[in-house]
Formats: C-alpha cells, sequence, structure tokens
C-alpha cells in the first residue's frame, strides 16, 4: 500500500460526497471525539445536535479536528482531515440566513433526524431533544489516499519469511531496502 | 431511529471485532484525528505507526481518545468511544514482552503492514519508515447502538408536513411530542 497526500481541491470535492465523519474536541488536554453527519458548502460543515457533551465541549473551546473518509476497498481508501473551528449559529435573527442554509443543506442530504436530533436513551432517561444548529469553519484541510503499492508483493513476502522471529524491524527494514533495490 | 447506551462488556465484544478506529490526540487546545487500525486484548488497544504528527503530539500529551464503530445499515450502527493513555512500546529489553504481544496480536489481525508501515509520500518525498510500536490503555469506555425506532415514522411524517417552512423546531418538537403521546 502507497498512502499519498491529496490537494485542497481534491478534498474539498470528497467532502461534498461524503456525509458521515467523526469530529473531535478537546477540554484541557483531553479530546473526546464522536461520529456526526454534515453537508459541506464553501469552507463549512454544517451539522446539527442536541446538547451532550459534544457540544459543551465545542462552546468552551472551539478548537475542533474534523475527519471523513471514503473506503473503496482496505487497500483503496481516501481521507480528509480538517482543522477547523466550531461557529454555533443559535435561533436569532443574525443568524437567520445560516440557519436557512444549513436546514436546506441538511434535508438536502436527508440527514436531518440523524443522529443529532433521534431519540437518545442515556442511563435509562431519554434526554431532552435541545436542538443546536452548527457549523465548522474549515482552516486547514489535508488528505491522504492510500492505494496498492508495487512493492507491496515484496512486503508481504518479506513479512511471511520473517514473520516467526525478525521483528526486531531492523532486519525486516534492510530486507524490504535491499529488495526494493534489486527491483 | 433510537440511540442507546451499550455497557462496557458488549463494547469490549464490539472492539475485539474491528480493527480500524480514529484516533484522536490534542496539542494545547486543538485536538487532531487520524484513521488508524489495531488489535484490542485486555483493556489496550495495540498499534503501529511511523513517526509523524499523531506520535510526536501523543508522546508531548499522551491522553487519547479512540473511536470505532460497526455499520451494519444507515439506521443500525453501534460505536465505541475510549478515553485512554497512549503508552509507547521502545525496542528495550523491558519492553520485550509487550512488544511481543503486540507483534503476534497485530499480526493475527492481518494488519502488519497498513498504513502504520506503509510508504508515505509527503509533498513529493518518502517519508523516512521509523517504525513506533504503542498501545492505548482503556480509562473509559462508553457505547451507543443506534436502531430504528417505532417513533421514526411519526418523524418522517411531520418531517415532511412542515418541511417549508416552521423549523423554528418548537412547532416540530411539539408536534412530534403530541403524536407521540397520542400513540
Amino acid at each position: 500500500m502507497q498512502i499519498r497526500q491529496i490537494g485542497r481541491e481534491k478534498c474539498l470535492e470528497l467532502l461534498a460526497e461524503l456525509r458521515l465523519g467523526r469530529i473531535a474536541c478537546a477540554e484541557a488536554a483531553q479530546p473526546y471525539i464522536v461520529p456526526f453527519y454534515f453537508a459541506y458548502q464553501d469552507s463549512y460543515l454544517y451539522s446539527f445536535s442536541t446538547v451532550g457533551q459534544k457540544i459543551r465541549w465545542m462552546r468552551a473551546n472551539p478548537l475542533v479536528c474534523v475527519e471523513a473518509d471514503e473506503t473503496v476497498s482496505p487497500e483503496d481508501r481516501a481521507s480528509v482531515v480538517i482543522s477547523g473551528r466550531y461557529e454555533e449559529l443559535p435561533d436569532i435573527p443574525d443568524f437567520r440566513r445560516e440557519r436557512d442554509l444549513a436546514y436546506a443543506l441538511l434535508q438536502r442530504n436527508d440527514i436531518w433526524w440523524e443522529p443529532g436530533y433521534s431519540k437518545t436513551i442515556v442511563q435509562g432517561n431519554e434526554r431532552p431533544l435541545v436542538p443546536v444548529y452548527f457549523r465548522i469553519r474549515i482552516v486547514e484541510i489535508t488528505g491522504h489516499h492510500a492505494a496498492p503499492d508495487p512493492a507491496q508483493e515484496v512486503s508481504h513476502k518479506i513479512s511471511t519469511l520473517e514473520q516467526a522471529r525478525k521483528y526486531s524491524l531492523k532486519g525486516i527494514l534492510a530486507g524490504l531496502r535491499s529488495e526494493l533495490v534489486v527491483k
């Protein structure tokens, strides 16, 4: 397998096709990740949630990271990683336009109710449905594409040969390099 | 869709079946997520990587979060979220046993070479292959299972009815609640 960086435009194209990602926020030095649905448009990811740990943490610290990926097969995958900022879209006239847009995008992508608006049972109790619209402003975006590599057959061969003991890794690395040079 | 918490034992069972997850680390208040392969055993996730941003950040701040999920369908998914601590397994005699275990687990799960050991091209240059074994000690684990909900038909009906304008949400919530009470 060979992993290559993909450019910004390609990252945004991929993002426009995806709906499910993972969002990480942090409180002090502790990160927290959850899956979330989003709709991308013009440097923003729009989403919707009920109030929980994620929303509380992002209100306190708006620095977030989003990861989304598309897996064709275990050896053919593309992933995008975003550093961004949480922006809440409160139900006040100043945010009417942004909320309209969020609503339209989320509905178009059929992700209105899920999972932000799902009935959530926490410790036997139903969590109150307090809806929160938000968007993530993309500050930085990077992407990678993993695809089969011509050297992979060599890797597997060496992996099998050496599997019993020689995993100090120096041996494998030396072996891999010498085989690659030979090729 | 209804989302329910799942217990610790069920979370660990799910974790034992999964190989691909996402790991988040943080530098100052900025979180960072990447996909990663792991093998679970006895309160630890074992993994392997080359040195990059993730390893540098985890060395500086060992507090991490891991998310892994299994998707049967968009309406039938289970996910696990772990708060944990990064522990590096250096190539010294004191860590021989842990490295042996990591090697055996990662090989058994056929994730030895991917993606930690893949040839990675960054800005046109091949990143040096400096192998790092590590494990994540599970400090806290929670899980959720999302499944179709009997009330979902009601939700969709209201969604359609109200879609044109009434998304102040108060109206939808009131409507949803009254329909649920009627049911």
